[in-house]
């Protein structure tokens, strides 16, 4: 590749006639009611402290089979500024015809970065990055909220004597309904305060890559993921995104975990997890298949007396359980926590795993 | 792992109380009316030529997401004789609680194993292997057959002057009745007269893997997969699976190649690859995804005006088309011939790929 | 593969013409005096519990790199005894061909095969397999050390009430001078006592994978590899390798972790761990690289004051380390403990690492 | 990783007290004399058409196990001026410092980009950039060389009617000494012509990855790596490797090809493929093993009447080889040809291969 590379790349869609690349998708089963939708809404370029130009985030969101991403760069820090000098919007404005050729949805956002407190706050979804430039922090975050922003604090624990605690300018935010989420997880740090504060205070999950390098995942398996938001929307647009997140609608994927809220986590546990009927039934045990049709592995503990103690379920594979009985013909109930699921910091999802009666299959 | 290894290995299921291992399915989706099975009818073990117990075999079908398999160990040639002295029939014996318990269908059988000619051939669903070791080889298929057998006929081109040619023998089998299918891939080779003949004779396409070794593999993928016979059977029971085998419902699957009739070929493309509508609309083109749903990639050569000269589909993956049309908001339909979809030797199959129209999505 | 596909695979080397496979080096490199023997003296076949042929294991370990093993199939504990009656010595005369053509040095053993007490114990380099079957535990040791036999007790914590102890029969074996190793790894399990016993009395450390399944690996890595032990002779031959287990020259490779004796763990650190003048010198600092030339990662935590409070060197590669320092021209030395090279039970090695003065690289 | 990502990235040696990262070298040893060298010189950042900050270039070559590289961003092409407008200079004053601390040589570059002809040309080894920018071809090249400049054709067969033709100007700058090299690789294209044209008119051969999007290896391997240029120094000094590319002592690694002058292949070849004494002598044959330790595949085609009629040595391995042969316990001499090692356009290497006799080792 050579002379018109930028071009090739940049606008890659308009002059090749052949399938590009190659996309795997998240793999993350839809719950009924809503499309599952693979989310990464904290990302840098050049044009903050970033060091790709803002299409490769949307190239690398194909590949790794994302379906909605954000380009937040620094609003007031931009370390690269004595070689890029142009607005807060060009970000947005470089990606956006490749988003919409490849299908990524692709919401205008930026980051207003303070010292701490306040700290650092995403807003997303906004129409004019360069109105969130003021020198007074609350003003910037109303801005963006009078742009329809959503607006989520970043990584709440990091740096600064005074990281981790809520303040009252924090409460100012909350108070006036411009603070919207928290990131419960960014990159590779989990913070139990602020997933215990989303619960508290109705506040939307959010998990996020906060990538400055380039990404060289090709995919997202359980054994090598970005930090992820999982929303759950009613359409694969931006509009029902933004709805879903106003809702809260949302699972993160951090490291081996997936974390939320209860009733989302049983709905998608559910759509992961399939349980045959026994195929074998001896004296005083069955023998059963359990599908994990989900990208992250899931580990359970038994809650009651029937089954395994321990299982594990490898993502996107099928386990064989052997469940000791003295009625190997009847309906099976097992009760167990899926202990990767968190519905509170260092709780797991109670979850039944029922096995048909001989003849009912 | 000591003392007690050889039950804990051979009887794992009895013994453990936890999930064993892991299971990665063989992923082609079942067609309309269908189960797709992923199926191996020629493998051997020590009680012919093979490397490796009986039970063995179960479990790689079982790792690597296999549905049914057959031990075929050779009637005639043992060449552990000194050591393994034991009858026709122990193969299956011994692998038979495993299959069960890890649901995997085993059908019982043999390899009658003659010079050529005739030839080598397989006699699977059999009652008793014993019983098919007797010196006249037409007396052996013809006893084979009145146990129920299917019998088909093994790589044919394989060793010997008279290699490779349907003789008066083969006549005799055929005309009676008692010869149903042939290999048409065996390991890493492909048959194309045999090919044919299937097509001319109505006999049915069986792929093979012929292992002797233990099988390293861990999954069965695009990059490395064992020669396979895609089975389209109305349950998942040796009966509906005896059943499929006699009406010729398969597909095999060699090296990148997926190679049966064109009907059902045609069924488990459109079950494989499927087609969103446009998400972009430029003046003068379209762009669309187009989802491989399977484990092997498709290779599609235009024959029509519209789309792509050539298209490939990578196994499992999302693809990026980019239509040049100057009615960008009409329906398009695409017609292709799907290369590596074999219908007869060196002929792909015909393919129509259909895209809505703008607001029919 | 079919009819002779038992004399392709067992006999592969005298009717090929061409390079077989491919063999990945177990990669550890020599140390001052002695060739590093990769070296698995614990393995199954079907002639006792195990489930493959005996030539298996030796295409196993050329494959896999190893120098040298043992099938040590057990005695007194025959579960395919109906199928398989003949004598234990015919895994090792099966064998030996293959070893010879593939160069894998390959010593005659059996395992001793009692309830706990006394145990398991491997006897090899053995003469005559068969006259090692005799009622009298006793007996049968002095029976293998009488042929010349290097006996070593096997996973000593393996079931049993008495498992894990030292009772009066190990002191009559160990006393009369019959006792020459035991196991401190056997698969997953690292057994600390054992350890310590063989630091104690002065036996030698072994380390086994005691297969009994087809081992999938295709090599020996720092993520997946066999528990082996790393054997220090002075020659690649049966004899210097027999001679190098009676003087306790031995690393064992368990999980991530080396185990030996000080003197000969600091050797082999000093083989693997190799360090580069430092490339750049700047005001309070130095830039250096480290390259670990072996398979097996290495952690290091700091005894000193000065350099990184810890570092990993991962297996074949270099790292990059920062050093403050106020005289950035002088050499450095840097004190650290290989908290992964163990040369007692939870103690690591110490190691010094040197960087050279500037001028004086 | 937040509001100071840039300095982590951009800087990271100097704020963080611990090994970065992991480098994996490419894996060819150095030949008598010389240090092998594993070098890209033609790469682009957002500076011209490339998609990455330029630090990304030295974490890329460092992490992949390069030794020196070049940015060589377009003088006359800059898509991305109207955000990015300052000199020629700084991609290379910007990755510098980063270069210094992980030890990659980095040379200061450009390419001089005209419409074909004459085409590109990259100049390597200069001292001011900007001095470059002259609307006179010729005058650019002329200065690049008064910098000292090393100046190389780039894919010569790239794009437009007069593509692939040495005309005038090329004349022109050759026979002023101005002309040093010619890519003969670059990404996936050969080309032919260009490998004649170096060995007529002794240029330099180059091969060149050309990246303008990140790089998502982790290392160069034989399944894949970027298009290289090994250089045969004599220290691994910018001032050394400038010297051997002058003496044209290159050898570019492209797909699975090493294309070079004869005596530095044949040199190559010898350090990269380690015969053994035979290890087993039969009556009619003996078994011996070769390794390769480079990371290429080496093809060898028998010329002789002795040994294999073919030989593949895969990348890092050892093969296993039987040599048919009456006198087993004599010398042997097997005569191949290196297919993949390319002297001219399709011509291998001729090698031999030597075996000592019995007795000799």
């Amino acid at each position: 590749m050579r002379f018109a590379a930028s071009i090739v790349l940049l606008c890659v869609v308009a002059i090749s006639s052949q399938a590009e690349d190659v996309r795997r998708e998240v793999r993350f089963p839809d719950v009924p009611g809503y499309h599952t939708l693979a989310c990464d809404f904290h990302m840098h370029t050049v044009f903050s402290d970033g060091l790709v130009w803002p299409t490769v985030r949307v190239r690398e969101a194909w590949r790794q089979g994302l379906d909605a991403i954000a380009i937040t760069d620094h609003v007031e820090y931009r370390p690269h500024k004595d070689d890029i000098s142009t607005g807060h919007n060009r970000p947005y404005d470089l990606a956006r015809s490749g988003a919409l050729a490849e299908n990524v949805l692709l919401a205008r956002a930026v980051e207003i970065t303070r010292e701490t407190p306040p700290g650092h706050f995403n807003a997303i979804f906004i129409d004019d990055a360069d109105l969130i430039e003021t020198p007074d922090f609350v003003e910037a975050i109303k801005r963006a909220n009078e742009q329809g922003g959503f607006v989520f604090w970043n990584h709440h624990e990091w740096k600064g004597a005074e990281r981790g605690r809520w303040l009252d300018v924090h409460s100012t935010l909350y108070d006036n309904g411009w603070l919207h989420g928290m990131e419960i997880a960014n990159g590779s740090s989990y913070y139990p305060t602020a997933h215990a504060w989303c619960l508290e205070k109705n506040l939307t999950m959010i998990g996020s890559s906060d990538i400055h390098a380039p990404d060289l995942r090709r995919e997202n398996t359980a054994a090598e993921h970005r930090t992820l938001t999982l929303v759950f929307a009613k359409e694969r647009t931006l509009d029902a995104l933004q709805q879903a997140l106003r809702k809260g609608r949302t699972v993160v994927w951090f490291d081996d975990q997936l974390i939320g809220r209860a009733s989302l986590l049983t709905s998608l546990f559910h759509c992961c997890v399939q349980v045959s009927a026994p195929h074998f039934r001896a004296k005083n045990y069955v023998m059963a298949e359990i599908h994990n049709l989900c990208a992250a592995d899931i580990h359970l503990q038994r809650r009651g007396d029937v089954g395994p103690s321990q299982l594990t379920l490898p993502a996107l594979s099928t386990s064989l359980v052997r469940i000791s009985t003295d009625r190997p013909d009847e309906a099976l109930q097992l009760d167990y926590e899926a202990t990767n699921l968190l519905v509170r910091p260092a709780s797991g999802l109670p979850v039944t795993l029922e096995f048909a009666a001989a003849g009912a299959e």
